[in-house]
């Protein structure tokens, strides 16, 4: 019949349309077929085994930075985070060190043989914090703030590129093409919870965006067990299911005293349930 | 000072309102501290190990249920789904073949020995189907149908309860509770995805649900990996991560010939996508 | 070019599912063009002008509702609407005075001169309470109670259809379908309000649903101002934008004494309020 | 009893609380009680009138603005807007024109006697900007772009502050408070819609946020009703709906010929369509 005909040409229209487009993506897997691995100190993000990025939420000092450093070393990992630039709600809440906590971040780096990774909030921060970090997160509140992005595409560190709250995959994998278009193709994508009707975790960890994400892209995916759930008592469950989903990465939050901690009391874990963290996961 | 002492009597406030209120709650765990494990043919839904219910999205024919459960005889599990009264969106939608499909659900089970599960809608209809039935399901579309919960609350089976599209998780404990308030604490907790504006799958996986359910439950949880992702290809990652998380059991739509299937054709296994889909898991 | 031929078919073919769709909904604006006006007791529901259906959240006495009456007449209103059957989230809550509560009204709405209105949760209620009620109500949470819907649609009486918390607008305008396809076409759908992630109100009401709803289909379009907002000091300002944008009827409710209430009490109107509100709004 | 004296200091506590918060906000009402009005060649957006905003979604030749200028005059309004810096989804759509189309605005806006508004996307380009624009948009995306935010609290032009796509009121207030803690207090909250499960719109366009912002705050508050609702079909309406809840401004786009328009083809409205808009609203 004739509607028939026009239901197959329609379909075959609708492919037509997704081939051309995913056609121009450099993110996209049909541009490249092998998985990106990006190596930092030693850790090869997306070579198929889980890895850790963990450390404070916040730089608070030397000596904080120091503790932490003890116990990712102690743990065999080669990488720590920290806030230096923190993007809080509130303008009366604290919003970091800034360029001080990078030095501290670096400074503990070099002794400690870790690489190190901060969060940076404006484009023209870009090439002077290159200097300190080993790599780079552009967060969930500037996932679509496109100057930083651009910003972070004209340097040659990686980037961990956080999903903003209400975003979709496709605004996420749009998102990571604004870097890469600037020429910078080393990007981790970075789950970390949408926002939803349900109130019982802080966000939803959309867990099958990791999959989806993996499909679609090339790029190694992580996923922030901190911030997704926001408590404490899921690390463990919700990092379980992102290694068993096929996630690179878990990023988590370390403190020597969350209840003293400057940001995110409630969900930082402290060095006994970080023990416990990592001899359940590794 | 003052403000520190009200504080404190606030937070003593609160942990005082929380504790009177779990203390009521039948399905809670502070009310009963071991885990709830419910035995069907065999198959002991809560104890540790992950169970599977599988079948058709719909009871079509004879002929379908027996293929369907042949295969699920050879992967060695003891439970068949089928839907026989099928909430649809739209009047004009096939609507389920009834008791006359709850008869070939009998048929088929006692054939192969399996254990029969079906979703019931209408509570004067609740009785009847027990005598067909080892398992009843109430929809997510019915999770807050009091009078259906009120309905199976009084059966003699166990209960699989689907949480809502856009229930909390404690509007879905207090619907468990509602079957519980009537005498029937042989419940399953389903989690099958919750609606959010992400679009890139059916309905948003809120994996993080399962181990809240079983911390302030004692009712085993499920996870229904085909109606919260509604796509095939995430069937097994989405699988992997609900047991890693600590799911009792997996639902998933198997169907002889996904394509010509009365409803949901986009995201049933056919049997060699189960075979693999088993292999996997198991 | 081929590519340009193919977009226009494409698009040809998506108009063409479009049409072909609704010529077969029987609510749906294409299929009756005029707008469809219910009379009760003279309020002409879609005629143009707002009409308000008030009334107790719940029938708790006959004391109760006949002072609810008094001031609904006081006002020239001729409908009143009270709960009998009241579906809450937990099941310790007050469920309503049932059939004894649907007495009360009958007397109260003989005794003023007023139309009744009430929820209906159970098919096999649907034609008792049709003698007791003037128009009948299927609740949110029971949108897409299928049964239910055929029951209503099988009945002699207006039927004011809520939208379900996550119900989309396409959901909600086959719900009504399924009332309409039973031979029941007088039914109001009533815009309550959405489940998002926003918490300042109890639900987000979706305002531009209401001109969605006329457009598509030829049904009035109520807004019930008081689930909505869950907040009495929007009360006001939500029905100015309901009206503004053309909704043919509010629902409100209103209480002798809102701080003793057996359900709702931070939501329901005293006396004053409402007095102020129909002072503002008629 | 104990509980109640309890729950009386829980209840205390809790006003206390927020009682400190609301002192310390620079936006709040309760900081000061007086609206703010912010005077814009002539309109003053604040008076208790509804104002208008109106322009093309973005700047694409001094003709295009000029034509749309002229029928903004022709209406009686005072305010051009024009997009030169378009933060898009992805990298590959247009851009905008940059200073040149800010240039272009000023040039127009001189001519026809305008005031000119234009979105800045990044923090270095404030001052500059400040010298083209006689008022400056923060859009969606980078509402929680806190050192954009900064930035436009040192310059001294009234700013309009568009609530991001998943912001939460109380969000969207600490973002304003952002702006103010800078020095800069000339502030419009424009509400835009939020991203919810529902697609018959764009966006949910939240209308109570309206009433809830101008309790909250003293700042006047404008609705997008392109944006929100991203359907030409729904301007009208929904500007209604804004006007009749309080709303002190609309911002409606318009653009010469919208089928070829670089940006939001399926919302603008042509100068057919914006004198139906005018002269319903007017």
């Amino acid at each position: 019949t004739i509607i028939h005909l026009f239901k197959e040409i329609f379909k075959a229209g609708l492919e037509l349309q997704e081939k051309d487009y995913s056609k121009e993506m450099l993110v996209s897997r049909k541009r490249k077929v092998e998985d990106t691995v990006i190596d930092i100190n030693g850790e090869k993000i997306g070579d198929g085994n889980p890895h850790f990025v963990c450390g404070p939420c916040a730089v608070e000092s030397y000596e904080q930075v120091a503790k932490v450093a003890e116990q990712i070393k102690k743990h065999g990992l080669n990488i720590i985070r920290g806030g230096a630039f923190k993007p809080r709600t509130s303008p009366y809440d604290f919003q970091g060190l800034g360029f001080e906590g990078l030095e501290i971040l670096k400074r503990v780096g070099d002794e400690y043989g870790l690489a190190v990774v901060s969060e940076i909030v404006r484009p023209q921060d870009m090439e002077q914090a290159a200097e300190y970090l080993d790599m780079i997160q552009i967060g969930a509140r500037n996932m679509q703030n496109f100057e930083l992005l651009k910003a972070a595409g004209e340097i040659d560190k990686p980037i961990i590129l956080k999903r903003g709250m209400s975003a979709t995959v496709s605004d996420f994998i749009n998102a990571a093409e604004y870097i890469n278009s600037k020429g910078n193709g080393n990007i981790i994508l970075c789950e970390r919870g949408i926002r939803t009707y349900e109130t019982s975790t802080r966000n939803t960890l959309d867990i099958t965006a990791v999959p989806i994400l993996k499909q679609e892209t090339h790029l190694p995916v992580m996923v922030d067990v901190t911030h997704s759930t926001g408590r404490r008592d899921l690390l463990i469950p919700a990092a379980k299911a992102a290694i068993a989903i096929g996630a690179d990465a878990i990023m988590a939050e370390v403190h020597p005293d969350p209840a003293v901690a400057l940001s995110d009391q409630q969900q930082q874990m402290d060095f006994d349930q970080f023990d416990t963290f990592m001899k359940t996961l590794k």
